[in-house]
């Protein structure tokens, strides 16, 4: 199979195997494959046995799989009627191996660390993804190194570290020049450190476009919403549904929806001033603590494709993104406050008109509410302090 | 279709309908369902479509279903080889939409009160089952209503209450007190109060045998390890791979491995003194928070299958619980204490040569390990607490 990394903006070529996640200049790189037009779904198990024709890998091994993927997707008649329109899709991630949409993304990239021989997995994170790659490093005998910054929850620090991950907490005065530090140190050391953005993680994301595309039977929705921060896996569902129109397996494309906390949203905010580079965010104060990269690498890669394929961008604010947690949870799906921002996004843009109520609209729920527990001080709750005595009154009274 | 209820042990009769889940002698309640000798199974999306035969109801209602079940089934080399055996997997219930096995038993205790027009969904809990029922219950549009003691903490309240649930905390001198109460205040309410061991609970879980006959494409394992408390998710496995044997699908039954912490073992205590009923435990103190009652409804029954079809029983100390929980994280599976009984069970099991090298045994993985924050003080973690200029020292001593 030929397989290699392409710019995403020049189109320079690189080898596969390379150590940086990004070219020289900050561009995003992209998984090229050879012969897809060739390509067709096979018979198999999993998503990556069907697809396989779309893997850069020749093997996929059972033995590090977690389970990833298969997750429901499903209606909700009550929240379409809420945000305004006839069919909106819930497409749970939360029921990944680790939680989150993370781990699909962790699959390639631990098949890539078994093919070069790599002894050990690094990422710089502040949750899920650390969680992830933590996991399917203990899955896969290959030592996690997870880098974090001391401001780091403890409980979630945690749950990295019992998958015996080992864990380095650093006191920076700034999260950027951590990393930049740790990213020099990697290359001098020959360390692969894996970004939320990198071009093998985009490849995991991508298989779940071949999965909406099996459950919805080869139909495409009109819009898919995505919360979004480092951009993997914005991109990586649009270069899905991108690889399947070129093995003309569907017609169209759909419309991506950037869905950002408008505390921090570098790609809302040049989306709507019609801008070709993120605007920077720092300092970001926002409860949707899974999304808070300020400056996205290869930000500029994902403005380009908006403006060119027509997609939308939409913020919201702290209490629209609790809203929308309460009103997912009160159809069923409990998910963090990242993945509630999606809801209220595609009500807004619904009203502006820019999505039409015969549309088709697909939210990604990017991962369980059991990974913030802060959260719940800011949702008035219906707990009725009874006693032996009073709990007759009291169920009375709940139930007249 | 032909539904009925039946006693367990006595073989008395009822109606389907039944306001209470248990005989009035206590006795444990089994749906019956006519025809199984020539049920099927047929084509569907979901398992429950698929052997619809085996559904007491009429109707699957996408519509209330959140996408429980199709979870992974994984074999562990690294585990098989702890515990001494060739083939060891785990069934990871806690990818299920509330990140616990009881969403299976939670499906059908909505498609029931559906079809009854009932407008609430109680149930007595501390935990996994009140999340559980309370996102179904908002799915459906049916009110949930959860008596908890005052003893459960605040953030497991929370996470049912964010459903928009109606949570009861009653201050009572004793839990068992509690409940009876609740118990008869139902009874004169003609409020259905949904047990762990319920009969149509029941129903649900005997769908994850129907998983598990698929997954391993026809074929019987030895042995399945189940975490027990109110013993319904034992009896609805083992009531999957009974009828299937009833529909000749399978040859043989699979063993049952009750499991459950030494220090609230009412029914393993029962099965090494070869006694018929559970020995009651009270003054529960266990790290295994889900799995603490102390004398089961019901739990004659599965004394009497455990004589009867030659299952194993097996307790485990604290210090066993922790231990299994940090080496199934570090095989990549974070389940919570209770769902970490199963493997030093099975492995004393294998040292008493009960579990022979060659036997085939599944771990049920029942809850994810984000359900309990507390138990991480517990556990050593490998947390380096670097600074900007000890970094690069510190990532050295770690990957040389």
């Amino acid at each position: 199979m030929e397989r290699y990394l392409i710019s995403t903006l020049s189109g320079k070529k690189y080898p596969f195997e390379r150590l940086e996640e990004f070219a020289e200049n900050g561009e995003s790189l992209e998984v090229g494959i050879g012969g897809l037009e060739r390509a067709v779904v096979k018979s198999g198990a999993t998503i990556w046995e069907r697809f396989r024709d779309f893997l850069p890998f020749d093997n996929y091994h059972s033995a590090v799989s977690l389970g990833e993927g298969t997750t429901p997707l499903l209606e909700s008649k009550k929240l379409a009627e809420y945000v305004g329109i006839d069919s909106l899709l819930l497409k749970n991630e939360s029921l990944n191996p680790t939680w989150s949409f993370k781990d699909r993304g962790s699959l390639p990239c631990i098949l890539m660390a078994k093919e070069l021989a790599e002894r050990f997995v690094a990422t710089i994170s502040t949750g899920n993804m650390g969680a992830s790659l933590a996991a399917y490093g203990a899955r896969s005998g290959i030592q996690p190194l997870i880098f974090i910054p001391v401001s780091c929850p403890e409980e979630k620090v945690r749950s990295m570290a019992i998958h015996g991950a080992t864990i380095f907490k650093v006191d920076a005065p700034d999260f950027g020049e951590m990393k930049q530090k740790v990213l020099s140190l990697a290359t001098k050391l020959k360390l692969r450190i894996v970004s939320g953005n990198g071009p093998i993680r985009v490849e995991g994301y991508k298989f779940c476009a071949f999965e909406l595309f099996e459950q919805l039977s080869g139909n495409v929705p009109d819009f898919i919403a995505v919360p979004t921060s480092a951009c993997g896996h914005i991109r990586g569902l649009f270069k899905g549904f991108s690889e399947l129109l070129k093995a003309r397996m569907i017609k169209r494309l759909p419309r991506m929806i950037i869905v950002q906390a408008a505390n921090n949203s570098p790609l809302v905010s040049a989306f709507k001033q019609r801008k070709d580079k993120p605007v920077p965010f720092t300092h970001i104060d926002t409860l949707a603590n899974a999304i808070t990269t300020g400056n996205p690498m290869g930000g500029e890669e994902i403005l380009s494709k908006a403006y060119k394929h027509h997609w939308l961008a939409e913020g919201v604010t702290e209490d629209e993104i609790l809203l929308g947690q309460r009103l997912l949870a009160q159809a069923g799906f409990f998910v963090e406050p990242s993945a509630a921002t999606s809801l209220l996004a595609v009500k807004k843009l619904c009203k502006a008109g820019k999505i039409k109520q015969f549309d088709s609209v697909i939210l990604m729920l990017t991962g369980s509410g059991l990974k913030d527990a802060e959260v719940f001080k800011h949702h008035p709750l219906n707990v009725i302090h009874s006693s032996m005595s009073r709990i007759e009154a009291d169920l009375l009274k709940a139930i007249s």
